[in-house]
């Protein structure tokens, strides 16, 4: 079974609902035979790349509250934080543009690391503060993944490197109906929105697992070869 | 969307099925949407390791028939890979156990190779009469796909190195009903088993386009919060 994990790093949903997806995921029995995969999605596609601006101003400007009551906002994501033992800290942390970092993450996934990645990439941004916006920040992070700098840092220099992936990833979010994140998708069947639970995940998977089963595809009187087990191959009589 | 073919290096229709697949998917209008993962499936995995034979005597073996009438049985497979403009020579080829070859595009999978391996594994198998069987000829294909040699060494070295990926693969190929292959999976949804000709391929694709729809996981009065694009991060109310 796969299921695909709509996310964005700048998101505190996404990352709690990762820790909680990952609990739920830990309690169904099939969990070895679970594959997992992240997929981009920006949160704010039109901040122009290095516009970046304090969390708690963006939320008192975005929401016409006080600072105080912007930070009260992000204390309150930081206790549910918390009791997913996650550390989060609530001043000093940037918002920006992340498509440099969902780029990354493709580079990542064509390495077989990409889950690596993004656990240090959310660590930096919501318990380490550690800028995910500034490009030497994302080449330590990469190394720190087990990627190569020197890869890590060519393909933040071309901005067209792995661009297509993230669009990619982007509309198909789309098509799906995801508007927010983080969105779930098991074996493109079943959608869990939010970051839910995590008795939850395990009910979804059981209930995604008990309802796999495959249409074939209508075949009228084409030559079908295959080889079987027992060895032989199919050859079909014209 | 994503298709998963379940395939067998040694499987004849499995190497012109992936050719009329690839036809058949440059037809598809959205084919820059579709992904394509190998799947791990060997014919003869109760065959011992090093217990090669040349093709044309199993054959004839199996089907107690003469050296002549194999031969011809294998002519008739190369007139199929022909005319799908596949190299295949009908002399020289040897059968064998397979487990180490899938180890190997398990490798390559992680290092965002595995289609390159599985190309080239192909035509040495099929076109090159390479021997596939050969733990060298391995690397030097490795090598080719743009793998580490010392890296692919150790994978075939230690016979335990994604082992439980190949096994996992073969487990789920069983659960999906797949008897023989190539068998290819739309989705998770849609089935097509044998090497069908590349119009059908399209079809099948257009149809699992068409069908894309998410079941949501119903969710009674849990919170669910999300981001969302326009900047908000629902927080839940107690």
């Amino acid at each position: 079974m796969r299921v695909e994990i709509w996310s964005d790093i700048a998101c505190p949903w996404c990352y709690i609902g990762k820790a909680r997806f990952e609990k739920g995921l830990a309690d169904f029995a099939h969990r070895d035979q679970v594959e997992v995969v992240h997929r981009s999605f920006e949160l704010d596609p039109g901040r122009a790349k290095g516009d970046t601006a304090p969390v708690v101003d963006m939320l008192a400007l975005k929401y016409g509250r006080s600072r105080e009551e912007a930070q009260a906002m992000e204390e309150h994501v930081a206790s549910n934080a918390r009791s997913e033992g996650l550390g989060y800290r609530t001043e000093g942390r940037d918002h920006g543009n992340t498509f440099d970092i969902h780029r990354l993450l493709h580079l990542a996934k064509a390495r077989g690391r990409q889950d690596a990645l993004l656990d240090l990439a959310y660590r930096a941004n919501f318990a380490e503060e550690r800028s995910v916006f500034d490009a030497e920040v994302l080449v330590e992070l990469a190394v720190e993944a087990g990627l190569d700098a020197d890869e890590a840092r060519a393909v933040l220099t071309d901005e067209d490197a792995y661009a297509d992936d993230v669009r990619t990833d982007e509309r198909e979010a789309a098509e799906l109906g995801a508007n927010g994140v983080p969105f779930f998708v098991l074996d493109r069947r079943y959608g869990i929105s939010g970051g839910q639970p995590a008795e939850l995940f395990t009910q979804a998977l059981e209930q995604a697992w008990q309802g796999r089963t495959l249409t074939p595809v209508a075949v009228d009187g084409a030559d079908a070869p295959t080889c079987d087990t027992d060895g032989s191959c199919e050859v079909p009589q014209h």
